[in-house]
């Protein structure tokens, strides 16, 4: 591990009154604890240009690098050029790299610059500038009492794309190689972190120190990282890897290289790999799940129609279901949902359907069927798979995780999984 | 304002290394908030003495009061005891009072103490203790460079009530009344921070400056906040309100209180309270206006069907789209979405429809419909209205702005607004 000084300072009134609750920070450690740099301390302000300025002075002489995270924006309450300016006695000036950026950013979306969005381009004079692919902030880098400062913007999407594309890079560069630091990722679904940590203390308790084991939970899917520092942990990787499979078997979804590995994509790259299609009929989830695969660029590939039927009535009329299984068995019933999938199928022409029927809650629970209750149905049109939970969880978790569970049991069916996932009892 | 200078330590390699998001620091400023305390700074550090011992020597020589979060634990990496004792130049001793409650907290649950949980009764002498309802550790209190030291446990829960039902109050006692802080909050769609900004320096340039105006940007939607400390302040916010949802108008989504209040809640009530029902009819947003729809609680009241159609072939089979306006005018067209909404009412028996089909890319753009052109349709049997965009955006935002921006002009529908949002040239 690398004994650079990197520290974090935050600024934002919304973070330190906590009208919002500060993921960038722990977005910006991990990303360079995988390039091998610890983050050393972090400290949050108000948007206040003198407290600024003096954190910047004294932080800048302790640190090794110093990331500054928000106050690009357009407002009056964004004050880190500025401040950065005067803590290092560098003129406020209008930038023309920056001018043109934000020529460009206005163009693409056909809007005029006016003079809030002008300010973004004053920076201090001969700083670097950073670019921004997707806002109207450009970053700023600057070299002040020997510390390598670098100021990205508030916005996650925008932070996250500088920070891998431009300032990981450049990171990276100045640092001793390591070629024996490495990690892995491993998506996983459906075991929970203390459950994930329990077998594999359980079935590999051998597992050697040297072989950094991490977690980090993506909900509704948990990543498990195997990390490498020596040659001789490096050498043991694939042994320990193969053995890691074995223990967690389809509950891996696969390894997370550059992109995220999330179950839409899974469930998605499986079919188009099979040249199948899927359809949706939801009841408790609404239009979730299918809302969920098409946010995937080429979704049209594998998926023509959705149907949310919320009501009884809906069941029967969009997907066939008959009423006398509605008033038999209930709207949250295996027969109930099986007949939604099977109605899917037909009206869609579907290959695969998964159709779920549950209650969300916080009312409409009974003694028989509490909230929490759903019945999932999922299967082509040879058979039909159905599968009960109770979820006790508020209703948004609730229509979370029933839409996971859905894409996770099309996603075992579609790589023909023998094995009961461990949400199954 | 009160003018007491307030920091927080919390400590933890979890937090700086961003296994763990930081919810205790959001939680403690508003609560110091609602007293009328604004947090000035705030440090996270790893679980390291030095370091710890350094920044409590020097935190307490600049703020009036220090809250320290976390640490207190019975584990080797729980260090703010043993910090503080060091850092005030105390001995560390045994607290007679700490082991009492250590052994009634043991005895309640059926537990021997062990050397890991005593070490949690090691602490500053002579220093204060602060009880824990639920929780193994005592919190402490102790004075240092005349700065008031408060240490708390990082376990959420017992941090909550510890600072609710001990620290508050002691600090409430403390200070002045102050009867004039008071804070407005308008949620507002479909204007940018910046264009915000600017409508309010042109249209109300005399604004006073003890008004002040804060944002808090909630993607989609946009927070405006009015706070005032004084009261002469407080008694001029009513006329300056006024004249704000004038500039603003039907912008504004209304005031927020203690709950969220996002554009589908709003659609929701507005629903309800005019006894209404809605339908969705969607392409390009695959299902994401019928989820956030049913993501609220009790929304079977006010929808049974949704409809994601995202073939050609599917919009004619589920929503009776002739096949000839498909065909003449695409599937992104002002007549294929007539068509959809028309098509949805009457499946649906739906009194509102709202039907929407664009192209969210990043492929399937042409030169006369371009990636990110979509058509909006919107009404009842009577009459429908309809508008288009283009919104160059990614995919995933793309999405997520065309669905806010349905909801919209439905809210703006059921509210009979007669002005064009500034998002309609």
């Amino acid at each position: 591990m690398s004994h650079i000084n990197l520290q974090l300072l935050l600024t934002g009134n919304e973070l330190i009154n906590g009208d919002v609750i500060d993921t960038n920070s722990a977005y910006i450690a991990k990303q360079l604890k995988d390039i091998g740099i610890d983050v050393n301390r972090r400290v949050t302000l108000a948007d206040s240009l003198p407290t600024l300025i003096n954190e910047i002075k004294v932080m800048s002489e302790i640190a090794d690098i110093l990331i500054i995270n928000g106050g690009l924006g357009p407002t009056s309450d964004d004050l880190t050029s500025e401040a950065l300016s005067i803590a290092a006695n560098l003129t406020l000036k209008e930038n023309p790299q920056a001018i043109k950026h934000l020529q460009l950013w206005a163009e693409k979306r056909e809007l005029t610059l006016d003079k809030a969005n002008l300010k973004q381009a004053l920076l201090p004079e001969n700083c670097n500038i950073i670019h921004n692919k997707t806002g109207s902030a450009v970053g700023i880098h600057i070299k002040l009492n020997n510390c390598d400062i670098f100021c990205t913007p508030g916005v996650p999407s925008e932070l996250k794309i500088m920070l891998n594309e431009e300032i990981l890079p450049q990171l990276k560069s100045k640092l001793p190689k390591q070629e024996f630091l490495h990690t892995t990722r491993l998506q996983t679904f459906g075991i929970g972190e203390s459950k994930l940590q329990m077998l594999i203390d359980e079935h590999l308790p051998d597992l050697p120190s040297n072989i950094e084991i991490g977690y980090r939970a993506n909900s509704p899917t948990l990543e498990l990282k195997l990390t490498t520092h020596t040659k001789a942990a490096y050498t043991l990787k694939e042994t320990w890897l193969t053995k890691v499979h074995q223990v967690l078997d389809d509950h891996i979804l696969g390894e997370i290289k550059d992109d995220d590995l999330t179950l839409p994509i899974c469930v998605f790259q499986q079919l188009l790999d099979n040249k199948l299609t899927i359809t949706t009929a939801e009841s408790c989830t609404g239009g979730l799940i299918a809302s969920q695969i098409t946010a995937l660029a080429g979704s049209s590939q594998i998926f023509e129609a959705g149907y949310v039927t919320y009501s009884n009535k809906m069941k029967t009329k969009m997907l066939s279901v008959p009423p006398t299984t509605l008033e038999s068995y209930g709207a949250v019933s295996k027969e109930t949902v099986i007949a939604m999938a099977k109605g899917a199928l037909e009206h869609s022409n579907a290959d695969i359907a998964i159709a779920v029927s549950g209650i969300a809650g916080p009312t409409g629970g009974t003694k028989e069927k509490p909230t929490g209750t759903v019945w999932i149905a999922w299967g082509n049109t040879t058979f039909i798979n159905t599968q009960h939970f109770i979820i006790k969880s508020d209703r948004n978790s609730f229509q979370k995780i029933v839409a996971a569970r859905c894409l996770d049991l099309v996603r075992r069916l579609l790589i023909k999984s023998n094995h009961k996932p461990l949400y199954i009892k």
